[in-house]
This record gives structure tokens, sequence and C-alpha cells, in this order.
């Protein structure tokens, strides 16, 4: 079967029935809407990669079930080999859109991770969840499917369990177990690129014990199903994407709430329903994996920083070399991000049920860092980009194309003759738009917090091994114990 | 005389011939168009501080040459108490308005400096600058003036000088000296607060030599004065101005460039005409100030972060505490950059003419510190605030509000029972508008590069001396002279 | 009367009864102990810059009291001016010995504390301190003494207030007040300069509650008191010290454990006898001068490694320039700390007794930057020296004057053709010993923790001032008071 | 054949002709000489762990040539997992010993990178370097050797060539080629792990050119062969180890000078001469490798100074969890350096001659974060301990012991009933003796310096690659070349 192309998924977006929200109106068609259009326009590029004889190693594997050329973002990663071609995979995405295609990206963990936790539950409960989830993979696989992930529930009062709530509906819930299927009810919120999807996987938002059973679900639903409400959020400067000029690049990000009221899901689509003892395991899983992969997110997003400072460098006429040092810091910060998580999949292992698990440790070490690292990295790309590109200190393009004044503005933008003052504005707003503008993703919170992941570290540091070793070699020959808390 | 009220001030401004332009069009009146207004506002919350009992003592003093109270922004700043309530005047700003209001910072200094440097140009050139200086500040202080300050230009091609440029317009210049003023022409980018200016104080962007003596003028202009245009730049998120909502606060900041086509300078306010020699002392003495203040506004908006820190985290329904550490962190950098700024202040003289003038290396080291550590305040402030405040996490107003769905987004944004989803809302949105938005002031080459900060330091490290230390505690006995540069 | 000469203060050191002890040995002689003689060097250099014109603004002044001229560490400083003198004496000192020499230190800030605090003590209790203590002072200033200044406690159970303790002794105490004075016990730890002073000025170590009272003394001492045993501790690599040639630089530092065993103290050298209340103004006033001058020390010490850094990059045979971009960073650590300190100073007051007071909030946090930039001026500076000066990465002087094979380690120590191999070895010792030698001084811990410092930091936020700021930026009508604290 | 035994290793050590010097004094036996036996006792701990059940699976490992069970630092590493087991066995043997044991270190990586080495010059030019290289390591691993391994030179004068050096010794060169073998000459610099090594690796120290041929040597020489003298480096706080006390812990590590006064090499241990186009091979294979394992000693010190940190804390009576916040931080330092090395595997590949070699820009980032992290931990170690790790803040061993004043010190030293105060300061001397003693081990410049690093890194970075993404997203036209360099 032919791998999906671009125009084969635009179509299939098209065919959807509307069910996207923002700025208070329905979007009709979410390819051609101002609002959506860049996040769809940044998932087509994985198609056009796939067919791109430089990046089709990447953006293309087999299928281990069918032996068919698939979309690498479908596929089921087993070796370490898979798994590292995921980070490829994501930093070739933010080198073509220079943002975040999360359709390309959660859903994708999300399969691996329920690959592996249904097989466990089924050993368990003697349930049938891998065979439903390897039906509904071999879809996807075939219709090359764009796939969101959502875990973040709207949550409520974060000092109360989710059965506590005084709106049950704060998390996403089942509300009912029907023979042929469920219904579930609830929001989940801050989900990427859903307007861009052809589906949604839904996970747990969290490890939930037996009184929060009825949250624990995980299902995958078409974007369009009945029933559901998706409200895309506002970004910063995203008002810019409703005009069409050279204040903000032809790519985007999405996130969007998505809201549902009582939503029939049919049985082959249910990978979990109250097993709540293994919502932890979907945790565990899904942040080794995503925590690791995250690093080449941001590295990069990190490199396209690196090219748009050089670039600017160029248009302000300044010589090669220049800003070398804080380029090499840029490059420094990068490549830390993405080779620990590199680093966090080879200490990782192969589960048995077949897809590899990232190793917890390094991946939330990699977490702290992404929650850092690009700071410094914007930091800098606004270092060296000099006055025009901090906090937008230039005209907008309609005051660059005013006929009244407009060739003055020109005039000042430009900057030497090399280039001309819509290079310089193209390139200044680029570093914007990257920086403190639409393109910047939410990866500090993204897939859970920084302090989450430092609690996750201290899980893991061994340190009554550590005192012993330091006991050993002070030669200390008392016993020295953890001591009792006290507050 | 009594002090200028808010309503003098907005009847000033409405007074004024339009020329300023954002979006392409013509803005007829500044205080109430949406792309000016916050920025009016701000400024107008001056007016109101010398009128609150809490800020008066720092919005007020009394004029060393009247003995009238007289607005603080319009003083001299004669002792280390004057230059110490720049700082503090400064930070009182941003706790009032969030954000930069240049109206009441850059003129003020530089009036100061110019103060200083007439002193030394009359006493070498027999000139009269100080005299027609001091008439004008007289009016500034009668009349309560916000006067906007202008250095840096539109510059052209950075590796040429001022008079090598393709273009000689890309430095502001003196094109005609006649009998009763001066015609200059060419463009002032990237200034802050002109649109909530009643005057701009025009200072070389540079030190000059003799060959770029055209370029070597200082003078004060009315905001409105024939042949200035003023383009407003845009900022992140500025559109979400056009509106009025709570996806913006009522505040504001403005930058604009200032474009000269022949503007003709009666002489009584020309400070400098083509005595090049003396660039060099106001680019030092103005940057030895500012960047000693600078530290105050960053301070300050570190301060407004911390305490939208603490609401978010309420309205999140954490506990108080939770996120003590990084507020504490927050409040160091902070006072990291007022401190060492009122250090500056406090190892500088007063110069001979009567004004302050700061101790450049502090003040620099000082730069280079704003230049960094209110980016970990921000990252900070995110980290604290969750998922709503990065990127944008939440729906707009119009689908907050939305008649269709807006109780479900309401439902949802709710975190707990003790706050509204609106005051979540608000929170979450003010410290986007912080960190990634339209409050986000240009701090980092605002006054100047880190870099240029950086060579200053370099200029003012004893090399020799701190080298000759070191050899007579190392003992060494043999001369150990700094070697030849070589490439 | 004449000022003290180096001459006059060693033979006062000379005079005292020997009761230092180091290496399980009584020191019959401080001034040429080779554990000792390093230290009382550094001091002396005090005296030689009382003498020497380059110094003597720095190093001298004249007495409030009597007009006369007097050695600065023994003066009364009342003004801006004089209190930014301190931090200039201590940055001189670093360079002329490049360590800390705690004797011209602590005691000078005692006095001053003290000054202030039996003001208000006898205020309060119509008791007569300030007259015994202006005595003292007197005599002091007369006699140029060089006064070490004791707080720390040997401390016992961390978990335990003082009267608490097993053992009473761990904190200095009163065990018996007579009719002519008091008698003390306990132990005062890491104390600096003791070996090179004349004197100890005793400080109560922490703010004490009524239960505590015995422990709230304040008084001087001879150091040679009876009953009064000092034991020197060992730092890192001061077994060089026992030797004499390149391994280690001919100047030092020192610090001690004070044990008082049942020493009689003569009512007028008691200046605080059990007025718990005060203990906490003590602390207070002490740790805002003592932190915001401590910037100065690392500041002095970070210049002669700058200066060390330059030499062994000469050294190596590398050209100027080379590590430009370091040496920038080594001073912006500097002068970070300096200017923040001058900055508390200036935010500061003068008590209304006439000694001024640094303001807490910038001292302290001046005080947690000290526990962190001088340590990446030390890595920078090791950086810099490249692998000779990293961990000691060449033979020891024994080895390069071996007269077998002596000519070979000097013939590859050598670095080119410039520089004798002794010299290269003398600058990579003088960085060995001012990174990880005995020339370390104890500023992380030394006068308070960092976490110390963290806890004023916090205790001056004024947090629900910046929430209320943040508030009203935000357009919040709730009330949103600070939530209750929950475990 | 069975494996060594820490018996078998002392005697092969014993048996060795005296060559190493310290302190101008010839060692007769390194086993017992205090000045050596510490980090002979170190490496002993290798062949410890090869018995241990618990270390043995790190510890041991199979010969790919024999099948029979060897020790690990002797095996060609194959695979990826080969070369994590290198990563893990460092981190072990850091935290058996607290510190460097380069004997197990250099020379392993040395014979691995020649095994790839050899097979390319073989390849090129008929010889039988890679024969002679098996038949070597095949000896190796049957006698168990422990090989240390030394590339740096000492280099003479920084701006000069090898051949242009005054003294050509300055770099080992090859004297004379006879037809049984070479002659070699100069001197090897801060060589670990000599002293406690049966041979050492030689390996050329930089990448030469043809006019430097004579400096292209790599071979292998038993530590005691004639002609080669041998100097220890001197260490921080290293004459404590000539005591026997708390004061220093009971491992240690060492460095050393090599100085080579015409010693003939026979040819079979010979593996290069001349062929000075490989030289460069060597550096980038030898420093991809190394500087990928470099990030396991680092976290391996660190989880050891998280142990101590731990201890001290109880020593101090602190509560557990008062620290967790800096635990976690010297956490994220250990793993984020280890992890990203393991990534720099993870992301290398195995060279067609058999041997895996990582990657050089991610080996190459690791080495500036290993130049940077460990000084952060080694603060937060400190800053954790408290004043009495700090700069050596308590009295020596003699004192602790002192007939005389010996119980008072303890009395003062004991915080606490808990532990005693010998634990406390047993505990406070490992401290001291990671962070600033003579267990530093010398990784900021050991294996290259850190700007060395950059450099590679910025070779690395394919910075036309990312403009061109950025010139595509910004939507520029122009073509943006590299600009000119100018000076």
């Amino acid at each position: 079967m032919a791998l999906k192309t671009r125009e084969d998924y635009i179509k299939s977006l098209k065919a959807m029935r509307p069910n996207v929200y923002k700025f208070g109106k329905l979007i009709s068609d979410v390819t051609t809407d101002p609002a959506t259009r860049r996040t769809v326009e940044s998932h087509a590029r994985a198609f056009d990669a796939a067919y791109d004889p430089k990046y089709a190693e990447i953006a293309t594997t087999v299928s281990s079930f069918t032996g068919e050329k698939i979309h690498r973002f479908t596929s089921l990663m087993e070796s370490l080999e898979d798994i590292m071609y995921n980070s490829k995979f994501k930093r070739m995405m933010y080198h073509l859109t220079g943002t975040c295609t999360g359709g390309t990206c959660v859903g994708w963990n999300a399969l691996n991770v329920m690959w592996n936790v249904t097989y466990e539950m089924d050993k368990e409960y003697g349930t049938n969840y891998q065979e439903r989830l390897k039906k509904w993979i071999l879809y996807a696989q075939e219709n090359g499917l764009v796939v969101a992930g959502a875990l973040t529930d709207a949550k409520g009062d974060r000092s109360l369990r989710a059965s506590q709530q005084p709106d049950l509906d704060s998390n996403l819930r089942i509300k009912e177990i029907r023979d042929d299927g469920i219904v579930i009810r609830g929001c989940k919120a801050m989900i990427c690129g859903v307007a861009a999807s052809n589906e949604i996987f839904l996970l747990p938002g969290s490890a939930y014990r037996e009184e929060d059973k009825d949250f624990a679900v995980a299902c995958v639903v078409p974007r369009d199903i009945e029933g559901l409400t998706i409200v895309e959020t506002r970004r910063p400067s995203d008002e810019r994407e409703l005009e069409n000029n050279f204040d903000i690049p032809e790519t985007g990000i999405s996130q969007a709430y998505l809201i549902f009221e009582d939503v029939f899901i049919p049985n082959d689509r249910v990978f979990m329903c109250k097993e709540f003892k293994y919502t932890g395991k979907i945790i565990q899983y899904f942040t080794a994996n995503y925590r690791a992969c995250i690093g080449a997110c941001v590295a990069g997003q990190g490199d396209v920083m690196i090219g748009a400072a050089a670039l600017i460098a160029r248009a302000n006429g300044l010589a090669a070399g220049t800003f070398m040092n804080k380029i090499i810091e840029m490059a420094i910060n990068n490549e830390t991000t993405y080779g620990l998580g590199i680093g966090a999949m080879a200490a990782g292992k192969k589960h048995p049920a077949g897809a590899w698990v990232s190793d917890p440790l390094l991946a939330h070490t990699n977490k702290v860092l992404v929650a850092t690292l690009p700071y410094e990295t914007k930091r800098l790309c606004q270092d060296i980009g000099g006055g025009i590109v901090e906090t937008g200190c230039f005209p907008s393009y309609k005051d660059f194309m005013s006929p009244e004044y407009g060739h003055l503005v020109q005039k000042y933008v430009k900057a030497g003759a090399r280039y001309s003052a819509e290079t310089r504005a193209r390139a200044a707003r680029l570093i914007e738009w990257l920086t403190i503008g639409a393109g910047v993703p939410g990866c500090m919170h993204g897939g859970g917090s920084p302090d989450g992941a430092k609690l996750v570290v201290r899980a893991n540091i061994p340190l009554e091994e550590f005192a012993e070793y330091a006991r050993k070699l002070a030669g200390i020959t008392e016993e020295m114990p953890e001591p009792e808390k006290k507050k």
C-alpha cells in the first residue's frame, strides 16, 4: 500500500465533521482556516518528508506486523535503534517546521506504551486489550493516521483526588459501561496537535487508586467523534496568524481543550477500562519515553535558532564568527538534551511485550534540563539578534508596506547594502516567533512539570547505597542509618 | 505652581498634532487609540503617584532651581540620595504598571547627563549650552513634561562608520546650520515611550570622531514637531491590545521609529552641534547612570512576577510555600540587579557641574546581569505557574464568553472551589504578558547590548595591576609584561 | 601618637603567653612558627599599608573620638563613606596577601555593631555598656590592636537549643557573675585570624530567648588570657607551610577553635551580660554589615585570580587575549559581589547611636552570591591555567631541586624560552593555593550559611504587597489572601 | 586461566624495578610507600571487584579472542553494550575508591582505539601493527595487566609545533629506528595511575603533520623499563598521605611525569612509527570514547559526594530531607554527564576493525559539561556539609588525639549525642578530600581542555544547514551565504 501523501492527508482532514473552535467561532475547514492552517501545514511536512529522499530514512520505516512501508510515527519501536529514530524524527520535524507537531508524537508514544501495558493487563486479567490495540495500530499504519495524544486532565482542585472533586468531570472519566462500549465525560486540557490530527489517543492523566478507578480509561477516538467539542487555546501573538505576511511564519503549532460530553467509544477502541492498578505503569512508561525524546524537540528548535541567529547576524551586517562563542553555547545546550535523551534510551530496555522503555532516571533528568537549557538558548538567540529581535522592535508588515510611509520604514530597517529590508525583517520576526511568539512550544510543563521530574529523580537516588560507599571510604565504623523524618 | 495631574497630562497629549502611526494607520488620539492608550495609561500612573500619599515621596521632589515641588522625573540629580530615587522611582513604576514607562526615564537621564556635558563644552568652547538647557529644564519642571529620550540610530551597515554609510540618513544628522537653529534628518529606532511623551530628548547614538561630526547633535523636540513621523513597532501579542478584555492588562509599553525629514530645531533647544569630541562623554555618562538604574526596572518587574506567581499558585489551589524556594531565587535575582545598581551609584561621584555620575565598571557589570537574570526570573515564574501559563495554554476571552460553549470552557478552567475561572484566567494571562507577551520590556539590548557592556568591563579591568599582585604573592622575580598581541 | 608599625605589631605578638596549638604541639612564638607565621605575615601587611602612600588612604583614618590618625580597622564607621572603606580595605588586604586576614575584619565589625547595640541596651536597661566599650575602643585605637571576632559556637546538636544541649558548654556561656566581672566557659569554633590577633571580640552566636539567657554574652579578651586554649584547624595542604619553598606562598590564613575553661572577664570588658533580647539585634546588625562587606573579600581574591590567570597564560606561552572572555566573566563575578555589597551599604542607614547599618535584604542576597560566584571564578581560573594548575599536576619543590633528576623536571616544566621553569611553577602553585589550597578562605559558611541568608531574604520579601500589585494589574476583583499552610 | 587477584597484583608491582620518585626520593616499593600505597590500594579494589558477586558482572567479561574470563579493563569493546560497561566500570571504581584509578582506564581505551587505527594503517601501508597489538592484548588479558595510558606531552612552547621546539624532547619522539625496535626520548606529563600500573600505553599527544612525523609514535612499555624515570606530581594535601589517620582516606590517586631518556622499544610493542597521517585518527577516536566515558567518572565521584553529604548532615544532627533539594541537584549533575556519555556511545558506531567509536559531537559536549557541573556538585556538597567541611575547619588528627587537650577538641567536634566526634571528623575530612583535597581528579583538563572540546563542537555544528532551515521558515528568498571572515 502506498504511503499517505500530503494531499491524502489534507483530504482526510477536510472530510471530518467540524468540531474545532477558536476565537468564539466554529472552524469549518481546519486546513484553510487561519487559526489552524499553520499547524496543518506543519504536520503535512511529515508527509512531504516521507517522499523526500533526504528525509525518507527518518520519516518512514517498515511495519513489524505487515512488512509494509509505513510512516515512522505509526510504528512500534522494538529496539534501541527504533526509538532513537523517535528522537531523529522529532528533531527533523523541528527543522522542517520550527515548532511542535504534536500529532506525530504523542499518539505514537501512546500506542507503544499501551502495547506494553495491554500485554501486562491481558496477562493479569485475561482481557484482550492488546488484540484490540493491534487491530487499531494496523489501521493507523495503513491509513497513515496523524494521532494526537491526550493525558492532561483539566484537574480541578489540585489538592483533591479525582474522585473527591466537587465536579467529577474535572478529570476524564467513564460515565457508563455498556455491552458494546463505554461512555466517557470530562476534559483533556492543553493537548497538542489536535486540530491537525485524524484521531486522538486518550490516556489517564495520573496514577489512580481504587477509589478513582472510574478515571482509569485508555482509548482512541476520531477527532470528530460525536459529543467532542474542541476549543483551541490562544498562544502569544496568535492573532498574527489571522493575517498572511512576514510578521509570522507559515508553519505553526496548536493546543486545545477537548471537552467530552457523554461520548460513546466502541469496545474495540478501548484499551483500559477501570484497571486502575495499571495507570501508574502507563504514566511510568509514557514519561520515560516521552522525556527521553523531548530533548530532541528542544534541540531541533535550538538548531533553527542557531540558523536564525546566523541569518540575523548576516542581515545586521556583522562578520562571521562575531558570535561564535554564543553559537557554541547554544549547540552545547541542544546536544546536551538530545544526547542525554539518547542516553536514557540506551540505558533502557525492551519490555517483554516488545516495545522499548527508556530509563526513567535519565529521562526525568533530561526533563529537568529541558525546563532550563532552552531558555538559555532563547536568550542567547535574542542576544545575538540585537535590538531588532527583542520584544518586536520594528514596525509591522502593514507599516512596512504603507503607501504613505512604508518606504521610510524600509529605508531604516535595511542594514547595509547586502540584504533587503524585508530579509532582515523576516529573520527578525522568525526569532521573535521562536523565542517569544506563537512558535514557542510548551516544553516546560508539556508532558509534566520539571518538579514532577525531580520527584522521580529523587525516588531513583539510591541514597543509602551512596551513603554506604562514603561511610566505607571515610573509615567510619558506626552505623549511620537514615534519620527519622521530623516536621 | 501645582503639580500636573493625570487629567492635565491626558489633555496635553490630546492637544498634539497626530503624527504617530501603527498598523498602517495614523492615530488621531493617542490617549484613546487601542494601540497607544495602554502606554498612556502607564505614564498617567506616574501623575497619580504624585498625588498618592503612599508614593509621593518617590514620585515628587523639589526643584533645585526654584524650590518648587516638581515631578521627580524632571529633576536634576545632584546627590547619591537623588539618584537612588531614580531606582526607587523606576521600581515603583513597574509595580504600578507592570512594564516600562520610558517617557519618565530616558529623557530624565538625558537632561542630567547633558547638564554635565554642556558644562564641559561651555568651558572648552565658550558656548552657552548649559544656559539653554537650564531654560528648558525649568520649562519641563513647570509643565511636568513627559520626555522620551532617543539615542539609538537606525545605523545602517554595522561595519561602516556613520559618515561612510551609503545612506547618510541611517544615523540622525545635522543637515544644515542656520542662524536661528539647525535642520536634522535621519531616524532614531526602537525608542521607548514616545507615544505617551510630550517631548523627545535626542542624543547622539555613538561616540563620534571628527569625520562624523555632522552626527554630533543633542537637542530636544516636541513629539509632534513638523517633519517628524513616528511609527510604532509591533510587539509580541500586541494585537490583543486592539480588544478590551482579560487577554491583556490595561497598562502597556510602546516603542517607535522616529523619522526626521528635515526638521528645524531652534537654537535654544540645541545643546550640542558638531562638538564630536564630547559625544563619547555623553555615551559614557548616559550609560553609567542608565545601566545602574536599569537594575531597578527588571527588579520591579520581577517583583510583579513574584506577586503573579503567588496568585496563580493560589488560583491553582496549591498551598502556600509550595514554591517558596523558587520565589526566593526570583527575589535574589531582583535584589541583585537592584542592589548592584545602587552600588554603582554609591561608587560614583558628583560631577563638577553638579549632576551625579555612577561608576561605569559596576554599572556595566549590572547591564550584563540585566541581560541574564531576568530571563531566569521569567522561567521560574512560568515554572511556578504550571501548564496554564506556558505558551498561552487556555482559550481566549471570546471562547471563554461564547454563548455556545463558554460555560464549558469556564467549567474546566476553574481549579477548585475557591476562585472563579476568570480569576485564574486573569492571573495566567498576566504571567503570559509579563514573560512572553506585550509587557516584556526590551532590557537586554535597551540602552545598548550586554556585549557592549562587557567591552566596558574589559576596559576597566586593571589587568597588569592584578598580575602584579599575583606575581608578588607567587614570589616570581622575573618581570612578566603583557605579551604582544598576535593574530 | 604614632601609628603602630609592623615591628611594633610583631613585638606585641611575641610578648604574649603561648596558648596556641597546632599538629599536637604548643606554638612558642606565633610570629616564627611555620604553622602561624604566614597568617602573622598577612596581618603585618596591614601595618605596612598604613605607611605606604599608595595604600594609606585606605589603611588609615582619623578617630572620631580623638581626631588622631588611627588604623582603619579600629575605627567607628559613622557614614556611608566610612563603611565603603571597609570594603575597600578588605579588597586591598586580599590584593596584598591573597587571602583572609580575619584579625582586621571581624573585630572591627563587632565593635561597630556593639556601639549601636550597647546604645540600645543602655537606653532600655540603664546600663553603661557603651561607656565601657568606648574606653576599650580608645585603647584599641591607641594601640593599633588586631582584633579577631568570634561568633560561631561549637553548637553541639543542631536540633536542640543552647539550654537544651546535653553538654551546656557546646555554646559559650556565662558560668558565673561576680561583682568585678564574669566567668565564661565553652567553645567558639572556626574563628579566623586568632593566631595573628592581639585580642578577640566575643559575640553571641545566635539570637537567644529567655531560657537561653546564659549564652547572651559579649565581651573582649586578650588572645592569651588565662584559661583560653586555642587549637588551630588544619586546612587543605597546610603541611606545605611547614616547609619554606615555592610550593606555598609566604602569606596565609588561620582558623581556630577557642576553648574557654572558666575564663574571668573583668566588667569593663563586658558589653552584654544576659540581655538575651538584644542578641537578635547583634546578629542582625553584624550580618548586615558583614555580608555586605564580604563581597569585597571574594572580589579581592578574584582579582588576584585574574592576575594569576594572566601570569600562567604568559608562562604557558599563550598570547594575550586568548582567555579574555573568561577573564571578563571572572571580573563580572568580582564586581557583582563587591558592588552589591556597596549597594547594601548605600541602602542602609546610620543608627541613632552613630554607626552605620547596611540593608539586610541586599546584604543577605550578597551572601548567597558569595556562596556561588567565587566557585565559578575559581573554576575559570583553573580552566585558564591548563593542566598544570589542576589538582597539582607537577612535581614538588623537592623533586624540582633534586640533584639527581631535578634538571629533568625543570626541563619539562619549562614551557618555551621566555620564562624559567621556576616562574611557571610558582604561578601554578599560586593558583592551586588560591583555588584548592591553603589560601581558600571559608566564605561559604563564614559568617553564616547561604541557607541562613536565604531565610533572611525570604523574611524580607513583601509577598502580599507584590501579590497585590499583580492582582491589580491582572484586573482581578476577588480577594486572594495567602492560603493556610498545610503539610 | 584464573583471574588475577589482589595478591597477584600486589606481587606483580613489588617485582618491578624501582623507578618512581616523589618528594625527592626513590620509592623502593610502591605498594607500601605512603606516597603511592593509596593509589595501589585503589587499583587493587578492581581485582577485589572481579571476585565480588556484587560487582563481577561489571568488573569482568569474556575475551572475544579466547573466550576466557578476563578483567573488564583489558577487553576489546565491540558493541554498544561493551562500551556502556566502560562507563559502568568507571562509576563503580569511583564508588569503591572515591577517586580516579587511571590504570584501569586510559590504557584500556588506548588499546581499543589502536585496534581500529592499526587496522586502518595496515590497510594503507601493509604494516602488521594490528597483529602486534593483538599479541600484546592477549598477553595483557592473560596477565590482568593494569595499564596506564599517556598522551599529554610536556609540550614546551605552546605557540610552536613539535618540530619547532627549541628543545625537541618537549614532546615524546622517535630518536632512532633500529632493525629490532625504536629508541624514544622525551616526556609525558600529568599521567594518571602510573605508580599503580604494570605497563604504560604511549600515544601521540597531538595530530601531527609530516614535518612532525618523528613524534608520531604509539607503543607500550613496562612501567619499569630501562631509561624511564617517573616523578610523581604533588597534589593538594598529599603530605597528609605520609601519615596514617583519619585526616585522609585509605585510597588515592596518582599522577606523574614520565621521563624517557633514550628508551629502546622492541618492534612487537610498537604500533605506530612515523605514520603521522593517522595521529589525528588516534586523537579523534581516543577523545570520542574517553570524553563519553568521563561523564561516568564524575558521576561516580558525585555519587560518593551525595553519600558523604548525607553522612555529614546526619553527623551534624540534621533531619533527613533538610537538604533534599540540593541532593537532587547533585544527582541531576551526575546523571547528566553519565547519561550524555551513554548517549554519545549510543550515537556512535562500530568501526570496521571491530571496536566501538562514540559520537564525537556528543562526547565533546559532555567534556564541556564535565568541566563545569562537577564544580557545582562540589559546591553543593560543601554547602550541605556546613562550616566544618569548608576549608578544613577543624583541628588535625594529632590535635584530636592530644593527651593534653584532645579531649577538649573531641568534646567540641562532637555534635549531638548520636555520633562520635571521630565519626563527624571522618565524614568532614572525606568531603574535604573529595572537594578540595588529594582525592580531586583532574577532570577539567584530563584528556584535554574544555576549550579544545568546544572547538570540536564548533567543527561539528552544521551551521549552513541550520541557516537554511531558518531561511526557509522565515520565507527569505535571497541567498544568505556565510560572510567572508574579516579581522
